[in-house]
């Protein structure tokens, strides 16, 4: 089970297509694999971004069945419930616990606004969700809701189910900052993990995170950083952010972003198709040429500093 | 099937529930008898308001069942399907049509934005789709996009299956106008139907709207204003509408009207319960007050009008 | 000066213009006298709504001035300041108290959202008006603030300057409840004049309004409900009310209001031209006849009641 | 006058206050000769982020005087004249170019959504400025207005005055390469400059762009990349921006930026104060201690590449 101790990159799972449409159960493994062999200590699926929601609900089981198949309880799985009805969001959680999820992860609705609405609506998905821990995503530039520290905390405190924070603020390293200074003086300390595709991780860690949640297409990016950051050698660290930072930045193109990920997951072989489901499009031949001389250059970087 | 010589008042229903939040099937059949009773001339089913997206796929599709087996194809039966995925959109529509629905409802996705994208994704919509005739939802308050008149027709004229335009655009008067001149002058007519809790209905269908699809919990105020206006009587069916009018004002609150609605149609036996299911609350002594001093003067103002 | 025992009818006054778009200052008088002629206890300039973003600061103070010369004292002025900055704000809010406002008025930027942004901005706004007294104003439809009762209650305790609610959460009327019960239990009573075009007054006043600020182009229409409220007479008032209605809600369609509310002025002879300045269109045939249908149907219905 | 063959790199100057928030005409001074020593070959006042809402109208003239008067006419200035009213637009554009700048920069208001609605707001625009050459600034992220390649192609080609688009759409590199493409094939070829704070500029000239129109706190980045880029040396172009992009993304945070930029600016004795005007906070010392590693770093970066 999910608990406050957790630590280290998850990472956030893509959802593999054959050219036809039709899940890639053959990519599921493999990408799976793909992600446990470079550093995932935890694996994220189904999130609010991505394509969760051009899912069947059969099929979102489906997902969470193939993976936990292939990590056989070795990392922790977390399976994104954000539904608009408590019904559905309790069906999903059930179903991906049974499938073997290690805890959810709920994102506000974006009618939230006010501070009571907030501590409300997490009150009923703790009541509803019952010992299931969960995740609470932090994601203000899509869900249009932001949560200030004293309410995180005040949900914190209530709710021991709620274990993790996915910190999703962009960047929102003083909410970190504050968070850990409260937990300092008492407060109870949840794991903290970033995602915004890894773009702040150093600073995101020097806050006090404990690690990251997000699917960058080169996860040992994220493992390295943060195998650096605990052995307390913050240039090194940077370091190697550095050199995949031109990669994380062309990822981060609002409405490409998957589209980029999921050619990458390609190339290196973790999926077999790039293909998005539709509605959705795959990169044109300009943008797979700007990747590949950027991907040439990480490598020589790479090398250069021995990485 | 749905075609676009539909008119008349499609009544939007709304999804009754039990007090422990079950679907109340018993109230799926009396309400919808409540609607035919009533001057429906078509029914409408989880719409992008009201609880829909709160059900699950099965609970859906049961839905639609219920009322069919009702109807037993006196009138026709159009359900949403909105989905963020082409996949979850075609499973729903090929399972309410199997269900006995005579067309689908498809709302533009908050994404969307310049004309070539409505139109792209129409044509999408159109394409999967197939055979079902589709109701093209456009509700800009609602969804954030607005669809320019020769939009609309571009989209009428490529796609023969678009056979309906929910109008919620608010009001949208001069948009009605501009496509029934446009009709006038050679371009393919469809049904217009409106929404908006029936705000406007009078100069709707002054302007050359076909009738009503909305779910003001009086639907005897839409059959009475259309059965008027279609015998030339303006003055009455102004009159019929403004008796009604008090009570519209008053349901449509936002986020207040739907638990107004139930609570009407609970009064009046059309459900057994006014419960919403979470998230989501009913209404507080205050507000059932005020609906009763409202609908005693609603009952005296018909019986001065011999109503 | 205003101040928390503020009542009746603040009229929102437009801002009229010579066909050329230049301020039409002859108009700007006789507006006033229009609405002091019926009922009006207060003047409102420069709201969020209608043409004040359009004006040059210059302007704006010429349009105070030019009111408060016919005024001349009889009743209290309040002019909305709302600006992204404070310097601004400050500037605008010296100029119209000089020029001889009673009050200003401030909404929350459309970036607030965490109840202690809210609570903050309100203390700098508090803080730069020093001894100028204002009024809050509460329109989270146009602004997509929402403002919890509780942190209304706080701003109202802390700072003493902050003298009027203008309510325009739609309709909130649960708000205005809340508010009301928590004076009754000791906290700090400001005055709520409700807007919304009057669509819910009488519902308003008996939940605790102590009247209306809101512009609707028939201004004895809530000088008469306020009147028979405080009279006890809540039948009369809705009678009232009702007769009202469809022209309170024609005028309240979105994007339409304004054109449609200069256009009964100018009818009325409040002011001498309907024109809006650009960009921003006056109304078209179709609509200028609905009006006129609507309004003769309205003199009918006032003389059927005696009014 | 600003012209279709304006090209390099525009800087997006900031306005610097004094600590009791009044202008500082020394460091507007001094801010000026800053960048032009850093490689512009136009400057741009009065963007629609930044500080610009927060000034009074005498000061934004102000600042346009104290600039031009540094200036001396060796680089063309742009004056952002975004507002709501045209009016407020035409006098503060008149003022501008008699204040010595050779152009104006024109956002669209987030309320346009059709492709006609554009089309007819930049019609108005036009007429009104005259003969004022303007450039049209594209940022849905900011505006929430999202206009498609033959939108602007249109706009092009009706209106000879608009010379210039600021790109900003995320990045938009496809919507470069459109635009492009249609020159090729005839169209009329307008500048490209661009924004997003220089996060994709390699990329941008690649795909067309002429140069850069953004603030980062290091022109000689973008002039360098620029200059190396029409020298048609595409893997120094890179190894610049890479050296620069810790710095860059770091800026790039959403509601801290200019603070970041504005310490920076301050630090390199471009400006004498941090400070921003009210409301609008300062970093905090973590934030401080960030800079400074990666301004470290950076500049070690540059000694190993000879830059």
């Amino acid at each position: 089970m999910l608990s406050e101790a957790a630590h280290g990159v998850f990472t956030i799972a893509c959802t593999p297509f054959l050219p036809d449409g039709a899940l890639d159960h053959a990519s599921v493994a493999s990408m799976t694999e793909f992600y446990l062999q470079r550093g995932a200590t935890g694996l994220t699926l189904l999130g609010v971004m991505g394509e969760a929601p051009k899912l069947t609900q059969a099929e979102s089981l489906e997902v969470v069945r193939g993976v936990a198949e292939v990590v056989a309880g070795a990392v922790p799985i977390v399976v994104g419930v954000s539904a608009p009805g408590f019904a559905a969001m309790a069906e999903l959680a059930a179903g991906a616990m049974q499938a073997g999820a290690a805890g959810v992860m709920v994102a506000p609705p974006s009618s939230l606004r006010t501070d009571s609405q907030i501590l409300d609506y997490y009150g009923n998905v703790a009541r509803m969700l019952g010992d299931t821990p969960f995740v609470l995503q932090d994601f203000p530039l899509v869900t249009g809701v932001q949560i200030a520290p004293d309410v995180l905390l005040k949900i914190f405190a209530a709710h021991p189910t709620c274990v993790m924070l996915k910190h999703e603020d962009w960047p929102g390293l003083d909410k970190i900052s504050a968070l850990r200074r409260a937990s300092d003086r008492g407060a109870r300390r949840v794991s903290i993990l970033c995602g915004n595709g890894g773009q702040f991780l150093p600073e995101e860690l020097a806050r006090g995170a404990d690690g990251a949640m997000t699917g960058f297409a080169f996860p040992e990016m994220m493992a390295g950083v943060v195998a650096a950051h605990q052995a307390g050698d913050r240039a090194r660290a940077q370091d190697i952010f550095d050199a995949y930072l031109p990669l994380v930045r062309y990822e981060a193109q609002p409405g490409r972003g998957l589209a980029i990920r999921k050619h990458i997951l390609a190339l290196r072989g973790a999926i077999k198709h790039a293909d998005l489901r539709a509605p959705g499009a795959g990169l044109n031949p300009d943008a797979i040429a700007e990747v590949a001389f950027l991907i040439d250059r990480q490598e020589r970087r790479l090398a250069e500093l021995g990485l």
